[in-house]
């Protein structure tokens, strides 16, 4: 019975020593394993409540503001289902595109949009440098906001994609292995390759690749990261990936030959992202609003990615991989979406068009963990007692669905 | 007593054989009979509901998607005071203007935006050929994330307006006729004219005439469809309506004269639109982004709309109608607004500013079943049950507005 | 305990003799003095309710609109909040910037967006003349429309910035004012000090200071209003706000010095306007959309603004104020924000920074009420027996926030 299952969910929860509530989710890497495991559970027991019509709506009312830097629309539709689930009205920030706010602006503003606010997501993955700076600005505002009295409760700040890391995104694509795999005890030893893949586009943020790196060196896995020559990520993560990575138990390898990457893989994660190096350069010409400096390094990124065409996750490449899982020869493919697909979406991408075939079910599922892992930050943030709170939502039984019919 | 007149509705509700629910409502005449009748109960039975201060919210939380891929106000505050009625927070998908998704986008999106979606409200009427189609993809897509256990129910859609058919318009129309006249049964053998009128824009859709002489058929109406040679509607909808008209014992006739459309007329219709091979011609154009060609093409028609300036609803023209209701000596005036009015938006237009002076409270009174009829649409595409449904609501009696004070 | 402190409001507000009830909120002085009393005791009331987590909501479902025909983020993110938290959905009318609708096209849309809704919230600032002129249209076709029996029920309206007042942001400064000065009584002999400031921008509404001066009269205060020559409010409002002050045992006083208007001042509000004539010349140059006009009459209006840069609240100017409560020597500052900060927020502005450091967090609790006002507006403009109302709720007892975890 469903409700059985619940229960058992809580009680894993119960057990997890956390110290999540008043704090925001901005890095995985600044949650501790147990953190880890309580968002897990607890998105899949909201996950689990909503499939049984049970509403774990928490508020009566209260708003959840999102603020998109950069255009979305999965992560814009989580934010909005997630803070729906549990009450919240999500009221949108659009500064403008011209308009990036700094210093006095961003703590008035974080200060005049949280007066009745709960939760805060944002997403600002373009600047280099710049968007988890921003985050933590926000929240230091809305700190002096709750200490001067001024605001009556901290919202907490959900980060939905920065320059560093893409937490909603990696914690839903792990949520996916959890159950993939069967729990995740079953990801040690595992290996996973993050791969750069080729796309006919530039300038797509490092967040995705350093979040699974940064996430993936949680659980004792054996790590191998590709890309060409000067496709660098923030080098402070990688170095922090390779420690993490030994002091789980697992292992970090770096490569430059995608074939070498998915020999024996159990899990690929074949994605293009833009040189470190390119990024930072970026980063002046956005601010000056110089559109032919951006023009030039967009045509000389593109004709440095036009050099790694054969970077492609082909179904020559996905024989060389090792599946880890019951009904399946190869290893599991993931993609955060939307991916370029040779011969459907562009000539030439990140992959074949009949291996993504293949798992396009897994990649939609893989992002059906989403609007749950949102819902479970929130709620971790905003509340000290997760378990009992949840359990007692269970007892109270509202249903989500009116009634039978 | 409001209570058993909704009562009376319910067990109406409760005699109709259908078979509405996980089907989506893009064409009236893909539903039969009784859930055309179904839908005007159900939409009444709402209404009913609300004035009694008796809420029907059936959903605590749940999402619905707005995709409106042409501008609007009306439909816009309609579908989102449908859902909110019934629980659901309205997230719009912009897809923006320049990128109208096709393929393995639109399975894509539509899956993404659906994990916790339970209606999806789609208006896409400005390219023939395209729009129903779309919505038939978002369906298949739907499907197959449901079948594929990706989805954990299927959201139903809703055609806000597509290229063939604008069923919430003409469903919201007839309700209004249905009360106007004291009963569908009351509408057989009545006179109603659509009739093209002039109006100084080009580009007007031709959704509206076809949802009229679509819907009309069905009732043993006798249908005037009235326009100047080369102002043809899509050849299949008027061949559907002619049988469907004969079908039901009514008549259909074409006539190339307002003045003969308006003789003896219970009810008229007046509304411009753009030849059906205008718009055929506009959809290659609005692909390439032919701005130039779209300007002729512009140019060419509204010189050919200039020949038909005495296609205006005027008093004299009405003097031409027959009443059919008590209180009145003239046919009733019908407009999905805004309408064009001569001297008033415009120098010349659809209908003379006395005319619709005359009639503005009755067009309004048109309007405000809309909302009820998109929820009935809603509602009969989620619950298998309705009636006892709505019997359960209407004993549980939660108050729509708090106390009584 | 807070129970007993929100049902003392209760009994207070119960003694208020008001008629607010299917009235719109539009301008300060259309109220009775009871009537502002009782919008601050609601406000307060539904404060104190939510921050004992007892909701306030009174619909289950219902819509308000949102249309801001300027800028905003403040008031929106006001505005949305007042709204969930008392069970409206917001949906907002997007006009589009360019077509501002007039006459038949007002009266349409009013009704076409009110079936379901229970407030309207406008702002209207840009152009003199028209904006409060626009929100009265509105109203008066609500008006029409439940006459004729079209519309359920009359949706209020509240005047979110008109050309005129400003009353959520006036109402909110003074609500401010009472908690600072230990209650609505203590305003009375206090010298309050509107004057004008320094900004490197242009165009800026009248609403503000008018809205100040437009209410502060109402309370026996000693009004002194400033600015340069030339700088000019609307004739009628400042020759209503003399004879207002008068007759509430204040005083009204107009200097073109801002040192001897901050001398021994209580409360200073230092904010920057367009003169009334420059806002004249300005509204047929808007309607014309002549971009060449609007640049010239910007720069002449600037190179005159420059005359004044000495009108900035500096250190010295705070100097000579005079401190009207405890744990201060000096006036109170505010501001409805965002203030023109010099060296911070641009080069000369209308405050040194150390003075709006120093009140910073004054100026946010000053903007904290505005939801609070806004809510208020709506209730009293809805509801009969206010009350009663809130008695109930406070009975009632539904949590805001689920539980205590």
């Amino acid at each position: 019975m469903d409700r059985n299952r619940i229960k058992k969910l809580i009680d894993d929860l119960r057990s997890k020593k956390i110290a999540m509530c008043k704090k925001d989710f901005l890095l995985t890497w600044e949650k501790s394993l147990p953190e880890i495991q309580a968002t897990f559970l607890v998105a899949d027991i909201l996950r689990a409540m909503r499939e049984s019509n049970i509403s774990p709506k928490v508020w009566d009312s209260g708003i959840a503001v999102s603020n998109f830097r950069d255009n979305s629309t999965r992560t814009r539709f989580s934010f909005a289902s997630a803070c729906d689930l549990l009450g919240l009205y999500v009221q949108d920030l659009d500064e403008g595109k011209s308009q990036v706010a700094h210093g006095e602006t961003v703590r008035e503003t974080a200060t005049m949009i949280s007066f009745l606010t709960e939760a805060i997501g944002i997403r600002d993955d373009m600047y280099l440098g710049e968007g988890d700076r921003y985050q933590r600005e926000v929240g230091a505002a809305l700190d002096d906001g709750v200490k001067a009295g001024v605001l009556p409760s901290r919202p907490t700040i959900v980060n939905l994609q920065s320059d560093i890391d893409h937490p909603t995104q990696a914690m839903a694509d792990f949520l996916h292995l959890v159950h993939y795999f069967g729990g995740l005890d079953n990801l040690k030893g595992k290996k996973i390759t993050m791969s750069w893949a080729y796309s006919p586009s530039y300038g797509k943020p490092l967040s995705v690749p350093q979040g699974i790196i940064g996430l993936a060196s949680r659980f004792g896995m054996d790590i191998v990261l590709a890309y060409p020559k000067g496709y660098d990520l923030i080098p402070d993560v990688v170095e922090l990936a390779k420690k993490q990575a030994i002091d789980s138990g697992g292992s970090f390898t770096y490569v430059d030959s995608m074939d070498e990457a998915f020999k024996d893989a159990n899990i690929v994660y074949p994605k293009s992202w833009a040189p470190y190096d390119v990024m930072l350069r970026r980063v002046p010409l956005l601010h000056a609003g110089d559109k032919e400096g951006l023009k030039e390094l967009e045509r000389e990124a593109l004709a440095n990615n036009a050099k790694f065409k054969d970077w492609e996750c082909t179904e020559e490449k996905m024989k060389l991989t090792r599946s880890a899982a019951p009904n399946s020869s190869q290893a599991l493919y993931m993609h955060c979406l939307p991916a370029d697909i040779t011969g459907v979406s562009c000539a030439a991408g990140e992959v074949a068009a009949s291996v993504f075939d293949r798992y396009r079910d897994a990649t939609y599922r893989e992002a059906s963990f989403k609007p749950y892992i949102i819902a479970a930050m929130i709620l971790l943030g905003k509340f000290e007692r997760p378990a009992e709170l949840l359990e007692s939502l269970l007892a109270r039984g509202r249903q989500r669905t009116y009634g039978n019919f």
